[in-house]
This record gives structure tokens, C-alpha cells and sequence, in this order.
């Protein structure tokens, strides 16, 4: 995207690589090796969709700010003086210094250290220094980038025109959402993890749970290994798991009924922009929370909750994140791409404001399952990235428990139409 | 290779270089520095020809393997439940995850750690979870790559269609090989070395022994540092040296006619696909082996050998491999291009099966000339590599004692030729 | 500019990017972050105009030599044999390897260390080993590159034909630097930085003092800080600062006029291939030295000064260098492009010769000011290199401050526009 030259990224190559997808099957070599097709997904998917940066319990005050970098671009996410979330680009109007150098913190103005530039929290140019006349500070504010926050989780779009059907799902998410009371989460941890491999094979290998049972026994104690499985495809021995679900799964629901809470699941994950999947689903062995024994790692439940066996609450959202709601806790999870073979994952934890830490939640108990499964994930990602490079790779079919593999790869594919043309 | 885009490999450009080479000289610095040519190399050089990569002395017992990484390829090599060699590209069927991860170790079938697929040592698909009606196992076997043991030296082709006259090749070296008995060695010692080179100047290096006086000081305690000369161009200075080395090499001759070892060279290293020489000549000092004072560095001999003092059996290969076989140890060296600038090279000490090390052998003495001499070839290599990069330089004329460097480029340049048409 | 590839810069695309530059405003993100722009600048400004690259007290005696890698080049500048400068490509004529591998020191001959092809300091192949009949050894010099010492500073240039300008430049501003006598110097401190951005930047860095009052509270000790304003745009905060200046500018020049210096600035930043501006200015503080209170760091004077209260005198110089030269000292600035986003800056410290470390000046106060100067632009430079590689970064208007970064990329421009025709 940066040379002088032509762009090297051929159209009619991408064109034709997506036109000969074979649906039902993993996506070819260059989709997740090509540097240009790393360039077209930036420019394609995540520079036109919203995309999910943080929680507001990152900034929780007028001036918090933390710093998104995605591809070339660099993006400042901050509450700004009026209690607002706001988004711009980390750019000084001047001679292009990155403004803000930190990947988090607390700022009254943001001023470059180059020249002193000085802007407000809304991006309006205060100060430059001296200038010749005519100069107009009016048309020197920060670029602004479209941002939003759904309930508490912060989605920010790159482009002009953002898709226009996000406000669609906000509204059909929010109600799932609320009980949980994210404005009044803080963050009990936060885990940056550099995987070896592309952004899409980290998404995919979120959207199936094939691969749990060989490779997460952490996982396991609370996720029932009949996750994606068609209900008539149960294989034998997973029929005792099936039935403690279906029980506990019923058990969940009348505990939402009885509580006005919305459980029954939404699956949108292709043929929209903003594509997503919601579901209120049961957990194993105590089912409260994501711990070994399945109990709840906070006592301080979020929001009003009156009981901690509430289940999972799990919102997928492409192009880059998936989030778990418990009663206890909440956890976020973002995707940021950084190469064509490296990829940033970030983990965060959230807990009620009020929860003490030593006292209402020890901290290792807390992150414990997705801190081991996190890492069980990044080694599988980085087999999936070493072998696909092989000119000897065939993309195989995918099982009846890989269909929303199958729906990411669908989607990621009708962008890249949408946007080849 | 990995591009969306059209190769940027142009073949007219590269056909162009080839046309230009002034015979007698040294390549053209792009042979050496693009990363056009280097993926052009492994094309036409790597994936299209017999190359070297272990000695069946690695992969003793059923289920034993490595893997060896070449270009954008991983291959696993191994000792099938048939006890033959076998090797097939390391990539699932599945979603192409990469199969093996270790560079050796010993398996019973070869489990993908992603979602289990599980194949058996003959490649063949053995469960794959649950999969679609019609899911049809057998043809998801592992994909296989052509391996060969040449009397325990294990070479490898990546091509559909292998060179056929790589039997021809085996044919003629196997005689020369027989009474080292490599099936029946141990690995005493390996070792990895990443040269900051062209794989072609490492080559290049290995082919000429003009540099040894200045730059090998323990290899000439027992190379004779004539080598490379034509016999009517020995410099006056060397003349002791050669009136020495003719006298040492009519006696190594008389020894193995007496015990029916074959010694004439053949040298057949330019004008067909499977290139070598081989010659087994006498080695100065002791002139039983490669240690400071030529004396043996094993007391075990090789095979049924009843005599130290057999010289050196060389086999030099092309593209990738040398050899030295002597009466009490051999060494293999393979080359392996990691990048247009770096370029592992394999060095592999055997000893007889039932040499016992402390009692038999030594370990540093064993390795001690090889281990400096490698040491010294990698900084000649790095200096080579850092200086062709000038747009200064120019090719200069090869010497008469770089004749076996000039039949190595002439055969690169025979390869390209016949790749590009 | 290695590629067997037709060449990927465009050079239709360059011109298009140099036609569309906006008057007045920075550069646009391709000049600083693309691989293509980054390669023409070495080919159309480094391969073509003469760059400073060392002091002659850094070679003094015959023999010396340095080092300088620029690009894809490498060159040695030494003293010859008869005490001259001489500059000479890297790179053995043989099969081109590195010839040294330092980055400084002393020989007799130039020795190859692969296969000791020996060359005289003049460059003349002196032995090469047994070579075949009719080789010419007068036919394998190394290859010079032009060297010119401008009254103690050594530029060299790689073009065969080099601007015929430099002659003039170095007429002009030799009778500034006379009476420091530089070649009665040796180097008390020298310090490699790699800033982590393109070398325009560095320049642009270099070019203007609007950051100095924010950025370097060493140097504003001593810089004035009216330097860059237009008298008649001093802002009035600066007006006692400029008062002070002016009455030290006068004390300066009457000195200079009692001792026959000149100190009339000269300025031609643009508009010419050898582009450089020279002027003597008074210090703030004692007025004498770039230390925290303006003191001289040195008793023993350059030369034959006899005052230290004589202000700096300051050259900037394109493509890649400035200099200030003190009473008691001189500083040596050379930029050296390493990579599109990766610059060496090299800064030597020269006192008189017969200077005493720990007697005449202490190196710590000595090199203390630029010491810290050079990290913090080190810290602006990255943090413009990161910033102006965002998609949102449009290029700024210079201030009436930055005139002369203004000129340097008129200058840059003007080259480029010349290469492109």
C-alpha cells in the first residue's frame, strides 16, 4: 500500500482467487501468506467495518485515552470532556508526528511533543506555535474516526461510511448486554498475546470447538465438548455430555425467564456487514463461571445479578472479537492483525467497579482457563500458519463442527467480493 | 512465489541474466542477493531435483523421523512400519496445520495435535473425527514426497517427475560406498550452522581449495594443499607437497586394489540433471583421517575395514551435499537455503554402530578439524555475500585452481536454462 | 535496484509523486516510508552527489582507513602511501568478497582475507595467486570512488562523473574554517546513533530550531532561540532573547573583522547540486561553547585562536551533514541512510591535538549538550517516522520557522526532478 510502484496488489488475482473458493473448505495458501492480500485485508475489512478497539472501563475519565494501531494506521480511542467516547487519528496536523506515544493514559489536551501542537479532547487544533498569516487553525483538527459504544464495549470504524446495519445489531445486542452492566466493570486484568500466525486463522480457530477436546483440558471442565455439533450429529460418546447440557441448558432458561434476561441465540455470521452471533448458553460442572470446578471466580456478581448460575452469555462478532458475559464476569477478546503472519490478541477481564481483588476474586483463579487456553490456541495458530505456507497445502473440507469456521470464511469472502467489485 | 499478484519472477529477465554469464567467471551479484532468484532456485533447483538431507543412521528404528523445512516446503522423513524410508510433505489434510513440529523424534502414527487427524507411517488417513457422510478417508492420505537411500545416504525429491538418472548416479557411487557400511553407523556428533550466505556461495566455497593454505589451517595439517591444481600447474612453492601427495596416493591405490576398493575418480559435475565426483584420495600426515596429525579418530573402523590408512572417499553432489568417508568415521555436510542471504549447513559425524565414545572415539578430536574448518568457511561466506551486494561489483575470472566452482555454476546455469526454456 | 525483476520503482509514478507536491509543505508519506523511493534516493542523491563521511584526523597516518556502507555499497576511505586521501569500492575483483571487515583500522596492503588477493593502497592489484596465462593484474585495481578532503572534512562521491559544483562550495567555504585547523585535530569522542526513521527526516530534523524550545533544554542554553524567526516575526515573548542576540551577534563580528575571520552568512539550500549554507553566529551564555553555561570545554584552543569567545560557526551541508565549529572544538554530524525507516546519525567530537583529556577538557562536558541533543531529535524522528506512515497523514504547512527545512526539500526535489528528467 505504501510503494511508489503500482500498487502490487493485482484485483483480477484477488478477484479470481476468491471466485475459485471451494465452498465447504479451508481458504488457499496466499489468503493467509500473501502480503498482499494481507494489504487488501486491512484496506477491505478492517478499514471499512466496525471493528471492536476496548471496553469503557479503559477510560473511564474525561482524558483516559489508549492508543490502536491496525495495519499503517494509528488510532487514538479517549473519553473526551464531555464524558464521550471519541476516536482520532494519531497524526499531528503539523508535519505528521505521531502524537501520542503511549499505549495508554490520561491527558488534560493532546499536545505533540514535536512542536507543541496543542488540541482539545475533541480534536479542534488550540495552538501551533507561530504562523504565517492566513493560517486557519480550524482546518487543522485531529482526523476524526467514527466510534461507538454498545453498552460499554467500544467499536470504532475507519471509513467514510461506516457499514449503515451496525446500529441494526447494537439494538438487537444491547438487550442481552445490559444485565451485565459493563459501565460499572473495571479491569482486573489485561493479556496482550503475539500469535504466530494470520488474523484469520486466529478467528477461525475461535469459531470451532473441534479441536477443545484434544487441546484444552482447562477449557473443558466448563464448556461442554458438544459445542458446534448439529444436535442429530452427536457422536455416541458424547451422548452423556449431551444430556447434562440439554438439562442444564433448560435449567438456564427458566433461570432467564424468571429474570426477564434474553437467552435464545441470534446467528448472523454472513451475508451482512456487521455480521454476529449471540446466545446465552449453560455451563459445565457448577455452571457459573470459567473456572476448574465451574463456581464463580468474583463474588461480587455484575450489575444487580442475583445469582451467579447464569450461564455464558457469548456474543462472536466478525471481523475481530468474541466476548464472554458471566454473572461474575465479563471478558473481551480483540483481534488486531500486525503481519501477514502475526497477530495481536488481547485479553481482558472485567469485574464489577466495586470487586476487591484478594478479597471478592483472587486474580489467578480469575484468568486462569482462558490464560492457559489462550496460549494452547497461539501454538495451534502457529502449526496452522507453518504448514499452510507449503506449496503442498490443499485446503481440506470442513467437518459439521467447523459451520462457523465455514460462516467466517463466507463472510471474510463476501467483503473481499463487495469490495473487488 | 506467495503472491496474489503475478510472480515478479520474470523469466525473460532471469533467462536474460543466464544468457550474460561470461563463462570462466564468478555469477552476477542478483544470483546471489534477489529474492526473485532465490525463489527461482528453489523452483527449478530445489523442487525439481534429488537433493541430500540425512543419513539413514538418523532414522534407525520404525517411527523415527525428522523434518527438514526447504523453501516454503516441510518434509518429514522417516523410517516407515516397513522399515523403509519413506517421506511425505508435513501438512494435514485437514486445514493444513503443520504435522510435525519437532525437527526429529520417533512417533507411532503421526497425529495432527490440531484436531487429531491421525495417519499411519505409509501416509494413509486412519481417523479424522466426525466428518460428512461421504467423507472419504482415502483420499486424505498424507501427500507423499520420492525418497531414496543411496547405501544409507537419504536423498529427497520434491518434483511429480524426479530426474531418472539419479539411479545411474546410485549406481555408479554405491561401489565406492559398500565397505564403509553406513546402515551399520551411529550419528557421533551434528551440527547446524547458519551461514549468512547465498546458498551458491556456500556451495561455491566447498568446490575450490584455493582458499585452504590462508584460511584452514587444521584442514591442511592433512589436505594436501595441491588440490584443485592441475598437475602440470603446481606452483614451485607446492612442489614438495605434490611429490608427497603422489607418493601417498600410489600407496592408498595399492591398498585398495589389494582389498578390491574401487579409487578412480569420476567426475561427471556439469551436463546432467544428477551431478557428482567422486574419488577416493590420500590424505597427508597419518593419512588415516581428518585430526591434526592424520591419525584415526576412531579405533572402531568402519563396515569390515582392516586398515586406517585408506585416505578420504569424497563424493562432492550437486545441488546440496559433499561426503568424506574414511576407514574409521564418515561426514556428511548438507546445504539447505533458508533465504538469499542465509543458508543452513548440516554437518553429521558417523561412527561405526558399536563405537563406544570415550573408549572408541573422542568427541572433540573426532570433530575438531570439521567444526574450525566449517567455523572459517562461514565468515569466507558471510565476507562473499557482503561484498557482492556492491553495485561495484564486477564478476572476476576463476583461477585454475576453481575449476570444480566453475562446473558447479555451470551447472546452476544449465538448470535455469532448462527450467526457463 | 537488486531485483532480476524489472526494477519495481516507477519512475512515471516518482515524478507524478515530485509533480504533485504542494509548495511550502512537508513531504507526503511515500518519500519517507516506501522501499522504492528509498532506493532512488540512494541512486539519484547518494550514487550522485558528493556526502560527507569522516574528518581527516579520523585517518592520520598512512594506511588508516574507515569503513562506510551506504545502501547496497560499501567503501574504504584511507590514507594512501602518500599521505592523500583515497576512497576505493569494497569489494575484492576476484569473486567480490568484503575486503574489510572492520569498521576502521590500519594496513600495510589491502589484503583479501578469502584467497589473498593483495592490493596496494593505491588500489593496484599487487598478487592474486596462480592465475592462468594472460592474466592481466593491471586489469584488477579496485575500483576508486572520488575523494575530496575540503580543508580536513573528507566527502566522497560514487558517480563517475561528479557534480562539477563541489569545486566552487569548497572555494566558498574553506576561508571560514581556516583558522580552526581542523587537520591539527584529532577525535576526542565519536558517537553512532540509528534513529529509527528515514534520513529526510533526520534532515528535516536538522533543519529548523521551531522543536528546540519544547525538545532540547541543553541546547537552548547556548541557541538562541529566535534562531530560524525572520527578524520582523520574532514573537514578543522572544524579543528579550533577540535583543540579547543581536548586541552578541555585534560583539561577534567585531571580533571576527579584528581577527580577519570571515562571518557573512551564505546561503544556497536549493537551486544547485552542491547545496550548503555557512555562517559564523554568536552563543548565548559565556558565548564561547555548546556546554550548559556557554564556557569553553577545551583550554586549548583550535589553531591558532586566541579567544574563545568567538561563537559557533556553522555549516549545513546537503545531502547528509552539518558541523559546527568553536573556538575550542569542532562537531561532525554525518547521516547515513540505513534502510526507508532507519538512519545512522555519526557525531565526532575534535579538539586540537595536542589536547589533554582530563587536563585541557573533560570528556563528559565536552560532548554533554549534543549528547542529549541528538537523543531527544532521535526521539522526534521516530515518532514523526511512525506518525507519517498513517493513511490519514496529510502533509502541513511550514511555519515562517522552517524555511529552511522548506529548502532542503526543495533542494531533495530538485534532485530527484534532474534524475527523473
Amino acid at each position: 500500500m505504501t510503494t511508489v510502484a503500482a500498487s502490487t496488489t493485482d484485483p483480477r488475482a484477488a478477484a479470481e482467487l476468491v471466485a475459485r473458493h471451494r465452498p465447504g473448505h479451508a481458504l488457499e495458501a496466499p489468503f493467509y501468506i500473501s502480503q498482499d492480500l494481507f494489504d487488501l485485508d486491512i484496506a477491505t475489512v478492517f478499514a471499512r467495518h466496525w471493528f471492536f478497539v476496548a471496553s469503557e472501563a479503559e477510560i473511564r475519565e474525561p482524558g483516559d485515552y489508549l492508543t490502536i494501531d491496525i495495519g499503517d494506521y494509528s488510532v487514538i480511542v479517549l473519553r473526551d470532556d464531555d464524558e464521550e467516547v471519541a476516536a482520532f487519528h494519531n497524526v499531528c496536523r503539523h508535519r505528521g508526528a505521531r502524537l501520542l506515544n503511549e499505549d495508554r493514559g490520561a491527558v488534560g489536551n493532546l499536545v505533540c511533543s514535536y512542536h507543541q501542537w496543542t488540541y482539545a479532547t475533541d480534536g479542534s487544533l488550540l495552538t501551533a506555535g507561530l504562523q504565517a498569516p492566513g493560517f486557519d487553525k480550524s482546518c487543522f483538527g485531529l482526523k476524526r474516526v467514527h466510534a461507538r459504544s454498545v453498552d460499554g464495549l467500544v467499536f470504532i470504524c475507519l471509513a467514510a461510511d461506516p457499514p449503515a446495519d451496525f446500529d441494526d445489531v447494537a439494538g438487537l445486542v444491547t438487550p442481552y448486554l445490559a444485565a451485565h452492566q459493563l459501565r460499572h466493570t473495571k479491569v482486573a486484568a489485561q493479556e496482550d498475546l503475539v500469535e504466530q500466525g494470520n488474523w484469520k486463522l486466529v478467528m477461525e480457530n475461535n469459531r470451532e470447538c473441534y479441536h477443545c477436546e484434544g487441546g484444552h483440558p482447562e477449557l473443558t471442565c466448563t464448556f461442554f465438548p458438544t459445542y458446534g455439533y448439529a444436535p442429530d450429529a452427536i457422536p455416541k460418546r458424547l451422548q452423556p455430555a449431551h444430556t447434562r447440557y440439554l438439562e442444564a441448558q433448560a435449567a438456564l432458561e427458566r433461570a432467564c425467564e424468571q429474570r426477564g434476561l434474553p437467552h435464545a441465540p441470534i446467528e448472523e455470521l454472513s451475508g451482512r456487514p456487521t455480521a454476529f452471533r449471540v446466545q446465552r448458553e449453560a455451563l459445565d460442572g457448577a455452571g457459573e463461571s470459567y473456572t476448574r470446578d465451574g463456581s464463580a471466580a468474583s463474588r461480587r456478581l455484575l450489575g444487580e445479578l442475583d445469582s451467579p448460575r447464569l450461564g455464558r452469555l457469548s456474543v462472536h462478532y466478525q471481523p475481530n472479537s468474541w466476548f464472554h458475559f458471566l454473572a461474575d464476569h465479563a471478558i473481551t477478546f480483540s483481534v488486531i492483525p500486525l503481519a501477514a503472519d502475526r497477530t495481536l490478541v488481547r485479553t481482558t477481564w472485567l469485574v464489577h467497579e466495586d470487586a476487591v481483588e484478594g478479597v471478592d476474586y483472587d486474580l489467578a483463579t480469575l484468568t486462569d482457563v482462558w490464560h492457559q487456553t489462550n496460549h494452547q490456541d497461539s501454538t495451534f495458530v502457529a502449526r496452522a500458519q507453518a504448514g499452510v505456507r507449503s506449496p503442498a497445502y490443499v485446503p481440506g473440507p470442513y467437518s459439521p463442527t467447523e459451520t462457523h469456521v465455514d460462516a467466517f470464511v463466507t463472510w471474510y469472502l463476501e467483503r473481499l467480493q463487495e469490495a473487488l467489485g
